[in-house]
């Protein structure tokens, strides 16, 4: 188990595994062969970036029981999802802004992701487990009054596509089994969401299957898993969101209207 | 007016300017302060690449006044948008396969395409002009078939970003007004589309304004116009798709299924 974390220092960006209190620096690249470097940096105070640098964001709709069964819709036969945009990608502890143009809800929702770790083209759920880096957290924040705003076409990648509206983080978690933790999405201080990962309609191997058959999956590209029952708008000019899973972490995100 | 166009050799991608029958190479960033290198290629015979490298790709539906009479669907009264997979672009002259996992339709869409050249953020309609790089022609190949398969989620993301689904170029075309040209497009040596960029509802620089409003538009971007009347599925096992813009080019690329 290793906890992959990137950061930022004077204009730069380095990355290294978490140890206790501390980051043990690395370089090369995170997803093939990275070597310590030997130096070691405080992790309190330390300026984490979102882990890596998706080439693409897959993020499900309908990817759990519950929620397929709480808002009445058929369970989907195959993988339902958009495309966030990479300028949605956030960082850890980000602030994160209601763009000027737009005044209407913003909703959290809490989710696992998956990291790619090795290009997967067309592979099977057996050789998924070895395409998968790791796992982290998302926030995949959602400008709610866009998605049916013109009944001809439901507007997904706009209202999930906002500069910042993709946090995940804080780090990647390597050689875990999330699909036996819970998602627990905490607002204002308020618990909003606790939902376990086991009710996955397509869990992650079966996942990275599938897509796989449909594009090439790049190493650090990002799937959020979607989301389960407890989604809701933020109300606050400012608001707390922590999304946890238990065995990878905490993702806290801080978002302003 | 420039041609830009990007070309591989041994491994490595270049670009320059065609001048006549010649690429004029050029070092350092095409969006900003490219030098010549003084190095002189021939046209005839380069392994052409797309002509830049997208952060993201914005496919338009509903953009032209002819197709939505035609569909008798309303006229947008924004932009509607979704977003193609980096990892469909596919070079100039590409041949381009259908997915083994997938064995419906596939239909060509001509379309002219913008390219952003200065980072865009929030921008009025008079500054957009000066963050559009130029212009090229895209092929927006679509897998008509899984779009409305599952009747809850339209799956434009996934039946667009398949890999190779996005091919554009063959270079661009900088300093050009192409809303006075028309869009042609030929499939196995018969004209299928000849529709005027004057019947855009949302032309370039609007488009550009509004796009900015909701997300932030890097150098290198491409905004994909959306089609007009005329569409259709390629039914040979092999076909030959052209698609041409006066003042532009044409962008022809091979599908396979």
């Amino acid at each position: 188990m290793a906890k992959w974390v990137r950061f930022t220092d004077g204009g730069t960006t380095g990355f290294g595994k978490v140890d206790g209190d501390r980051i043990a620096v690395y370089a090369g690249n995170m997803f093939n062969g990275a070597k310590p470097t030997g130096e070691v940096r405080p992790l309190e105070g330390a300026a984490l970036a979102a882990p890596c640098d998706p080439t693409k964001i897959i993020a499900l709709w309908n990817n759990f029981h519950g929620l397929a069964a709480k808002l009445n819709v058929a369970e989907p036969a195959e993988p339902l999802y958009l495309l966030k945009s990479i300028g949605s990608v956030a960082a850890p502890d980000s602030e994160v802004r209601r763009p000027p143009a737009y005044s209407g809800k913003t909703v959290y929702e809490g989710e696992l992701g998956i990291v790619i770790g090795k290009t997967a083209t067309n592979i099977s759920e057996d050789e998924a487990a070895s395409h998968i880096f790791g796992y982290t957290i998302v926030n995949d924040l959602t400008a709610a009054d866009i998605l049916n705003k013109d009944p001809t076409f439901p507007q997904w990648a706009r209202a999930k596509g906002f500069d910042g509206y993709g946090p995940f983080g804080p780090w990647i978690v390597t050689d875990v089994d999330p699909t036996l933790a819970n998602v627990r999405t905490v607002l204002n201080g308020a618990e909003r969401q606790n939902y376990p990962l086991s009710d996955m309609i397509f869990p992650p191997a079966r996942l990275v299957s599938l897509l796989s058959q449909d594009m090439t999956l790049n190493p650090g590209d990002l799937i959020a898993c979607g989301t389960s029952i407890g989604v809701g708008s933020m109300k606050e000019p400012r608001n707390e969101v922590e999304v946890s899973i238990d065995g990878i972490g905490t993702l806290r995100t801080v978002f302003v209207q």
